[in-house]
């Protein structure tokens, strides 16, 4: 499926390559993956969300090759967001090569995440060639509510920078719309045109819901408890960049020695080890497992209810399982 | 229509109004007018888009009520794109109001723009409620390709901001989408739905496209021999600010003295006046008001072959005239 993925998304985007736009055109396929420094299977990341939608579709019973287009835009969706996440956050790096913002300036990065955007719709109305008129607009809702809760996802990321009192409560709703709507959408659409009925719609729609919520969880583990993030060799800690993740917002509850550190002030790469093992002592280690497993949990549950067939239907346990048992 | 376009922008973007989204919200409804410091009908500006949409849709022969959500869409896409626009340039002010990303910082004011732009979309695809499936898959379309043209717009004025050699040829692809672009969608979506066929489609389409080429080429002749650009008192020169306006690439070609003082580094405020006089002694102010009436006459011309009816066919006229006489 992936060949297949990569040429539907280099046709969606070739709708720019025309010669007095060939810049800006540039700038797209350099985010991509597809062109500059660095360019290649590392750069393009894993497009697990157009291989969800495929999956779901095959799995509900459908032809994947007909979700071509849905699949593109999720990826778009993915991508346009990443490329304004990145200015908002002023990241040099993404899948270690410079971002868009640093190479080209902010105007313009606002711009390719716009256009990356446009694309992305554009290829959901594609959905069209192959579905009736009614399956397209429902394909095109339910990508859209996807976008308005990443949207409101990022919002709330934003806004927990500034603010002190913060608690697990508040945790939800961010991931929820950061990293869950996307992938809800993703298998949402895909049983859609797969042509699941409502309740195994609904089933996928929760398994991918709580996929990006363990996905999360397991992230905000490893940004702690990771061996990079301990060693500091690859990434970053979150102790240091002072992501509000789901540990984190335990320790400050505890009102403990974590807490006490966390909020003197910025934590220095020399610390990590012996702060990541007090929050461990104080039971952050162990409850963000405990999380990350119920979470996995709920999410096979919902894939077991909405019995995917055949090969891609084992293809999504085996995607689950490899998302989640990552150590890195 | 303007209360209904204002009701029906309200009803849209009160799709994010929940308690935790509050502060997202408050940023919404600041930058559409509707509430904080200077909130008001004059915070608004004109809505000239949505009525072009409803207009063109009653004169086409539809119910201009059908047609709001379509009119509600492209507003939005017109204000996500003065957001994101707001942060490109750097801009203080926008209709006479601190900007979101002076207001907000920026990273929220990316995120601001990104909403509104979905929440048009979630708008195009209310337009299923009043019409067939592919009306909407085809309003929808209508409504990206107009997007694409105005990111490719944006993306050509940036890169012109560090472009010397540029000429009145670079022009036309530029305006056709930054400002064209959009105004082609309305009356091309406002004729679709208010059922013309496909020669009234093209000519309504021709029609804002016209339109939206004499208008700017109007507020390039404003930008420098307008009331306000000359005495300073309102708005600044576009020869202070460096805009690349159609006089100024006209002056540029002609490689006189105007070319030269260009070329030399920034205009100061004093200076306004006599270069705007040399400018005007070497033919661009003559050739600004020729390129501005030959677009108002093919603007015309096309809203006369769509043989728009009743008093919505003579408002078209009137907004016409009334946008393209400004003096300000």
């Amino acid at each position: 499926m992936l060949p297949a993925i990569e040429d539907e998304l280099q046709r969606t985007v070739a709708r720019l390559d025309e010669p007095r736009l060939r810049p800006f055109y540039d700038m797209l396929t350099y985010h991509m993956g597809w062109t500059g420094e660095g360019a290649g299977p590392e750069a393009r990341g894993k497009r697990i969300r157009p291989l969800l939608v495929l999956l779901t579709t095959a799995s509900a019973g459908g032809k994947w090759e007909d979700a071509l287009p849905a699949a593109a835009a999720v990826e778009l969706i993915h991508n346009f967001s990443l490329v304004h996440d990145d200015i908002q956050d002023a990241s040099d790096l993404r899948r270690g090569r410079t971002t868009v913002w640093k190479k080209w300036d902010m105007p313009q990065a606002i711009n390719v995440g716009d256009v990356l955007f446009i694309l992305a719709h554009l290829a959901t109305l594609d959905t069209r060639i192959k579905y009736p008129a009614e399956i397209a607009l429902q394909a095109g809702q339910i990508v859209q509510e996807a976008c308005l809760g990443l949207s409101s996802g990022q919002f709330l990321d934003i806004s927990y920078e500034k603010r002190a009192n913060l608690t697990i409560e508040d945790y939800w709703p961010m991931v929820s719309g950061k990293t869950a709507a996307l992938l809800a959408g993703c298998t949402r659409v895909g049983a859609l045109l797969g042509g699941a009925d409502q309740p195994a719609q609904d089933a996928y729609r929760n398994f991918g819901h709580f996929l990006g919520l363990a996905f999360q969880v397991q992230d905000d583990f490893l940004g702690i408890w990771g061996d990079s993030a301990l060693t500091g060799k690859s990434t970053e800690s979150d102790l240091t960049t002072g992501k509000k993740s789901l540990p984190v917002l335990y320790g400050l509850e505890k009102k403990g020695a974590f807490a006490s550190r966390w909020s003197a002030g910025p934590v220095a790469e020399n610390e990590v080890r012996a702060l990541a093992e007090q929050l461990a002592s104080e039971g952050a280690k162990l409850y963000t497992q405990e999380v990350a497993d119920q979470m996995t949990d709920r999410a096979l549950e919902n894939l077991r209810a909405a019995d995917p067939r055949g090969k891609p239907g084992e293809a999504l346990f085996e995607l689950t399982q490899m998302l989640l048992d990552r150590q890195a």
